[in-house]
């Protein structure tokens, strides 16, 4: 599920942000069967490496048939950026549509020590 | 009237938050016995356990028919999930409809010590 | 279910409208038992007669416990409001909350023949 | 009550629209004796007279004190001000807060026969 | 494909017009097998027949994995829903997220001769 | 002018938050003798006593003939609710419509030492 | 006042609008001399020939030190605009800013005959 | 400049509506050498041809370079987009950046007769 | 240019703030000779004088036919309030209108040491 | 490509603020040769020297027809004005169009040591 590719960051020794959106987000929740649709919110300073565009959006989409809570899928996603840019910092926020009358929104952030 | 329901955190070291958003809230005045309508607004930072969405919709659903304000409703809300799941940090919001010309916002939050 | 009052039309030659939009309504699915939250809005023009305000607040609020469907509700109030004021012209729209993902709207009126 | 003073209409041959909006219109309820807050907008054709709009302003102010329902404020403002200024064509809308919960819109409008 | 049901028309003499909103539709691109996001919007007056919200859900869902074009979509749901519930007027509006810089819009309507 | 009453807080020793909006509030201008109208926003953090909000309104009624200046009942407001419930913390904000062309909004505050 | 310039119309025997909107405009009230600002939204069919967009900033600049009222200032920039250019049809809407509380609107059209 | 594409209508007898909407387009004016930015919208009634989405975002970028009027650009797409398609009728919208203080819109339309 | 005048700070020993807004500041560029339009906020904390709004409004006029720059008139702007009310902070942004397709704000601010 | 100007902050020993942005950035990916499209936000506190706004306009300009990174565009800007004004603070802000259903934000800053 993790092909997500990186190239160098171009302004190594500067602290500085990168945010990447995804209001086409879909997975499907593991009690129902039923599709989710989410909004994931990618922002981290990059120490060495950045995360490739394309390969997030690939990375995205193999959401798309994966049975996966709302909490498990923030966290995966965090780990799994973390895993291949080893930032600085970086916070994932996904936010999700309305399922029983309510709305939910889960923010994981990581920083390194 | 409680019949929260938890699951185990997927990252339990992880400092993150989790926020669910309920527009569809309604309880009784108990001066008028009229209804009230609100917003609630659950943010915390799980410790070792989750709340569950199903179980969290219908405590809200216990409270239609029950005369209660708008401060007590707001801390109860808070004392019961905090008492269910004990999380590392919890904030209830709510918000409510307009009563005589004034609109109403509640906040109450919990640190675990 | 229906103590709706009315009041003379203080300008009973003149083509005027009036409406008042309701946000609180709620009553329940027949279906799940589960509640449904909706906004009403009524829009009419008087001939002799106008709604009385109040009675038609208590008038909504013998929907809360009623099971009942969308498109149901909707033509009642219109059958309902028609039957105590004989307007000349009369309009509901009630707009729903998100059941299953999706939201709905049902506009039912009525012109006087 | 009313001292609605008009100017002559720079273009008396040509069909043109003028519009007043007054969001600071206060008036008393004549059941509870409490005020009212409401939004006013005129919206006419003039003919040979147009409204002086500072005579305008103290008209609204003379409500202030005054019991009266929404209804009855609408048609009487449409009334003082065709009255005064023998428009070819008024709309006067009004829009008011919240009371029981609901918001209530009111519109009349004139043409010349 | 089409499990689409139906329940009869309250109303059924009675021209009024009902609104189903779905801003979580997910079909596939035919030419890059990549995923599109609409907003897909049912809006008809009802004749005999009313299409049951669940089927309605479960019918969109059946998309999901569908490789076809925005004006085919369209198009098909209007012929699906024509089919399945007669009604007097249909319109069906799809809304799609940015590609290639640009949103499209697709409306198609259908009325009863 | 003061008649505001209290009602036991039901968590004295939980620090959490109340806010009451009123955006139909009007005093007059003791300079021109013309309303004024505004927002009153009240937020405060209670200590043994919470503001009874019937009460509230009737003291923001006494305003609606006092000839008096936004900096002045922005912080005579602090004074009187600060005296009637001793909270730990208290913010008035009052937002003003537009005079000269101009819009102001005067904060005062106050903690308890 | 009027150095309005013009250009062909590029499309003579086609109907098509044009739109230009200057949220920059002040003038200068008769009565009391102090600055107004407003809205000014010039939108036409073209006939043969076309204003030109420096030439009408100037237009507008001109207005800068004028004691002009409202309703006048409209209908002018109707007059002028018609005087040079000659198109099928012209509206001028001017949108102004908040005096004694109020706004004001004011709308003048052309059609050839 | 002009290698726009189509793809049949998949429904050739129905009267349907497709909206294109490119908000990046770029085009450069011919008095001053600098850029202009505007949002172009396309809306048709296809007849037996749609035009192809990706040519069209090609087209557009022809304009990148190109010393143009806001009026010639609006109808020279109209009259290309016509050109290819065939279309029953079709409406190009531009809405262009700040100049001189002042936004503009175009709009040109098309009726096969 | 500087007829400011002041009232006595009816709180003298409380610590809050004042913000007076102002959208129809109007001041010419020295470059070009061309009209500037901004938006003026005042935002202080008094000590022992306050800003009077009638005069305030009368400083902002003198700008009318003055050329100056925008970081010059937003510095400008607090020196002259900070000399006649010699406040505990203030601070004045200025928000200014699309030129050469850009828009600016300058913030300058003073603490009382 | 450098052609920044500067003039002497009027203000030199004050610490204020000064922003400038624009809408109408736009430069070339340098993987597809198609067109990027952003909104520049420079926002800086000056010491000895401001940054020449239209200088500012030519040199964004510069980037039409340049193949460059998101990355490194907004670093490279900052770069550039850090190096021609010498401010005591910096910051780029870059938000970019929708490619690949995502939109991405940019944030760098300088602080002078």
């Amino acid at each position: 599920m993790n092909n997500l590719e990186t190239f160098e960051n171009p302004r190594p020794g500067r602290y500085f942000s990168i945010t990447h959106e995804n209001p086409e987000f879909t997975s499907v929740c593991p009690m129902t069967g039923l599709p989710d649709f989410g909004n994931i919110i990618v922002n981290y300073v990059p120490d060495k490496l950045c995360v490739e565009l394309k390969s997030l959006k690939y990375y995205f989409l193999a959401y798309r048939d994966k049975g996966i809570f709302y909490e498990e899928i923030t966290n995966q996603i965090l780990d799994d950026l973390v895993a291949v840019c080893a930032p600085l910092e970086m916070e994932i926020i996904s936010e999700w549509g309305t399922r029983g009358g309510m709305t939910s929104t889960i923010v994981a952030s990581y920083i390194k020590e």
